[in-house]
């Protein structure tokens, strides 16, 4: 299977997934279940799923236990966007090349969908497809990097440092927590879905998450220079416009870019232990580096 | 043990637990930290970790099993005030008797506080102090009674409601999943951190937990119009002034506190088969139908 058929392969799995896992547009309350679907459905890189799923197949998880775990960060991931764009975070009119949760309903609804999302992740995890040992386990690791020393954590870091010069190793703390905890989640979930993995095993993926969580975010820091909103599917130049530091601010464009090679290549290095298993999760961090939006 | 002495051991249980269970305030990013323990210590009524100690003593739950799954249930109780308090929701600067999160420190600060207490709610009924199975059973108690079908769905329907005429059905619906289903995973969470209980059990705990739900609702209804707001630690005659639909403003104040001691009459009986074992549950209905704040 190439790399193209497999992506499509996981990403059908995932739509499937999602719409299993989200509560039906007829549940009441019928508006947010609309809502809360409107957030997730049809749309984004799904980056996080397909990291999960590619480190399933080096501890043989079932598709279906992955499905739920890939549903569960894709939703963490939406909610974290849903509330990053309200007005009283980054106020952004348009993602995944719609407009957002607030501006097509309203604030209190995007709140709520943010808020529920986060539960129905915890939810999906619950599902009894998976051992109770695997829930708990996918849980805790779920929980740990969304929360305030992971996702939001970071999110704050950003929020204080607007108009602020970051030094590069501030704003690499920022970056590994605000993206790169999820990331990171992702891949051990992905593994701990299977038969458990060893604690090297579980160190190599972590330096193999690292790579590629600073790679994606090094590269999104490129592209908001250097591409536009409509590919972009949201609105380009924000962090400028904002006084947001990014790598491309700090170290400048070339350097980013030489930057996002070497963090290629580090995340293949750490793949090495598992030789040809690997291969579907060295291939993403090519996607992550070589992405145009 | 008199009910009051238990009522303060718990109480300093839980202040102990969540202080346990929540991130250090010197721990980064220490602003957010700061704010989560500012929303969630010092303050409340605690009904939630009450009801589940209580719940717990019928299963031989052990007080540290209940005190994880108390603290959990806290923190989604005050992530949801949080939330509900900032200015696109109830837009309310009075909470417990202290400004609320947003009026202390801001918008985006009470959003990421009110997110990262979720995660945290997971994180901790993770603790290693309960068995796999339990933390899986918790966790999806906890995640379905917090999330659309539970109480983000009520607050949805609360929003939409208001400048509406509720029948009495529709606000039942609404304060089931609002604030009921909280209660109801508060019961049945300290319930599951003993001795698994049987269907029947859990059947005759529901009954209980529906009738102390609603009298729960009715009981704030009522005292949202005959008590101060220095007296209620928030904003008295809210509910009328915001043309909310309440216990008073649809069967008048007399009728509501019938249905007060009719619902404590209810959540009574439904304890029947637990006899002496459930007394802590028993004085937890006087209490809530009996309280003035």
């Amino acid at each position: 299977m190439t790399f193209e058929q497999w992506t499509r392969s996981v990403l059908e799995r995932v739509e499937a997934a999602l719409e299993h896992y989200l509560p039906a547009e007829t549940t009441e309350p019928a508006k947010l279940h609309e809502a809360m679907r409107y957030a997730v459905l049809g749309g984004g890189k799904r980056v996080r799923p397909l990291l999960c799923h590619a480190a399933g197949e080096l501890t043989g998880a079932r598709a279906e236990c992955l499905d739920a775990a890939a549903a569960a960060l894709e939703m963490i991931h939406v909610y974290s966007l849903v509330h990053d764009d309200m007005p009283c975070m980054d106020d952004d009119a348009l993602r995944r090349g719609k407009p957002t949760v607030h501006v097509k309903y309203d604030e209190a609804t995007a709140l709520l969908v943010g808020d529920a999302l986060q539960s129905q992740a915890f939810v999906s995890l619950t599902s009894d497809v998976l051992a109770p040992a695997q829930q708990a386990a996918l849980v805790r690791e779920l929980a740990l990097a969304s929360g305030s020393i992971g996702m939001c954590g970071g999110q704050a870091i950003d929020l204080a440092s607007v108009g602020h010069t970051l030094t590069r190793a501030q704003l690499e703390t920022m970056h590994r927590m605000k993206t790169g905890a999820l990331l990171r989640a992702a891949v051990r979930m992905g593994a701990l879905a299977g038969e458990a993995p060893d604690a090297n095993a579980m160190r190599s993926l972590d330096a193999y998450s690292a790579a590629v969580g600073l790679a994606f975010q090094v590269v999104d820091d490129i592209l908001d220079v250097t591409t536009d909103s409509a590919t972009l599917g949201k609105t380009a130049g924000k962090d400028a416009k904002d006084g947001k530091p990014t790598y491309v601010s700090i170290i400048g464009l070339d350097a980013s870019r030489s930057l996002a090679a070497q963090l290629r290549s580090d995340a293949h290095a750490a793949l090495a232990p598992f030789g040809a298993r690997a291969q579907r999760l060295a291939e993403l961090a090519d996607l992550v580096v070589n992405r145009v939006s």
